[in-house]
């Protein structure tokens, strides 16, 4: 693991990491937050996952959740959302290749090759986490953003014994019924529609899949609310399913990082509280 | 005045806009946050100026000045550091020509037909914020970071009447001393250093201009801090003028926005006591 970058931020550090993952098969970027501790002192870990288009440089650059890291004691960790690089294959489309993981392993050409997020993510990383950082990794939460919603839905419900706390700002939440989903899925996955249900929150809590509660919060001058991201289906899941689901529509805001920025701090508390 | 982009961020409104500047001659961008606030209330405005480099945008992204303002009640207001442009001179250099205006008045061939950030800053873009906002332009301040810092100093300094409080991330203290300063003020202003004191913040005070108090953060891991900061010169500066000085030296800050996030809700609260 090389250290590209370290900066002091809020009395800890902000770092930007690379490595060769084998997952992906790929040099892959990612950044960590350690807030202020004793010497020796673990700390819960937080996962956020990111949307489309983004890197791990979004989160890290606009999503203001340093100064409450720092007050709760988390560690904070932004993965990169895909593989990337000359070698890997890509379409031109924002919503698909690069940029767009989707937090899948592909299954089909050309992307089974190095598409393999959710490996990357809830296996390759979470080791390297352990090993170099102060991480407790018996205490972790998982958070993320519109396809990182979906990341962090999908992942927090198939490994419910791992994350003690799921959160999600404008997550798409039943991909197999929206445009983003179909493409991404489809594409990555095939045409077995079966196939897409380990990758859809709503679908996934039809099939059994539970936790405690979930906090969701969705602008409502989101402009991809109503095709793409659909939370009401969700809601309907999880009412249907017994599990707590608090889904905060917030007038006026829209899908960017300024609606994400004013509701970090509060769901990074709500983490908190689970988190011990 | 032309809206380009408008956000709900912690229940106000972050914007940026466009104008054509007379004080320019070209068009200019600026930002501005608005908290939320009753109808027909006015809210005190603080000037926030940016360093080499940065457009409106850096702040405005990584500042993290949203949360603060809003608990607050301010109005923050983000300029451009230098007109801008294919008919506007400029330099190869990252610290001279465009993005590099150390908000002077230029005197010097090419750069006086366009480089007249001094009266864009404290003439023409506070009309245009006391026009289309809801500002009480009886209760302004000022901050900035390092360019930016120096540009908040001298005009704080020069207008104290009219700011009520005055601070600096990492400011350049005394740019007639300093590598960056001579470039620039030379460049700008000619080689007669007479010309040089009124915008360098320590030749202001040795010549009396005077201020209550000043707060200053520096980072002691800034890598510009022996070469082109040298806040002990402001320091002596104070001391001999019976200013009241707050220099904190920040162990391992560095020069980043890391350092300024972290510190500016500090300064925000230091302003709002000040704004009344």
């Amino acid at each position: 693991m090389e250290t590209v970058a370290t900066a002091r931020a809020f009395g800890g550090t902000q770092g930007v990491y690379r490595h060769a993952s084998d997952a992906t098969g790929t040099p892959m970027t990612f950044s960590v937050y350690v807030p202020p501790h004793a010497p020796g002192q673990t700390l819960p870990v937080v996962w956020y996952l990111s949307g489309l288009t983004c890197t791990h440089a979004n989160v890290t650059d606009k999503g203001e959740y340093r100064r409450a890291c720092a007050e709760l004691g988390l560690i904070f960790v932004a993965p990169d959302t895909s593989p990337r690089g000359d070698g890997v294959a890509d379409d031109p489309a924002y919503d698909f290749g690069q940029g767009a993981g989707f937090y899948v392993d592909a299954t089909e050409a050309p992307w089974a090759a190095h598409f393999r997020m959710w490996s990357y993510v809830t296996e390759e990383l979470p080791a390297l986490i352990a090993a170099h950082f102060p991480a407790d990794m018996a205490r972790q939460s998982i958070m993320g953003h519109s396809m990182g919603g979906h990341g962090a839905l999908t992942i927090g419900l198939t490994l419910a014994e791992r994350f003690r706390a799921v959160s999600a700002f404008a997550p798409i939440v039943a991909p197999s019924r929206v445009p983003w989903g179909e493409k991404a899925l489809g594409g990555y996955l095939g045409a077995d529609r079966a196939a897409w249900r380990r990758h859809d929150a709503v679908a996934l809590i039809e099939d059994g899949a539970r936790v405690p509660a979930l906090l969701v919060d969705q602008g409502e001058a989101d402009q991809f609310l109503a095709e793409q991201l659909r939370p009401q289906l969700l809601a309907e899941a999880c009412d249907a399913a017994g599990i707590e689901l608090t889904l905060r529509m917030q007038p006026g805001y829209d899908h960017s990082y300024y609606f994400i920025a004013t509701f970090m701090a509060d769901h990074l508390a709500w983490h908190a509280a689970r988190l011990g």
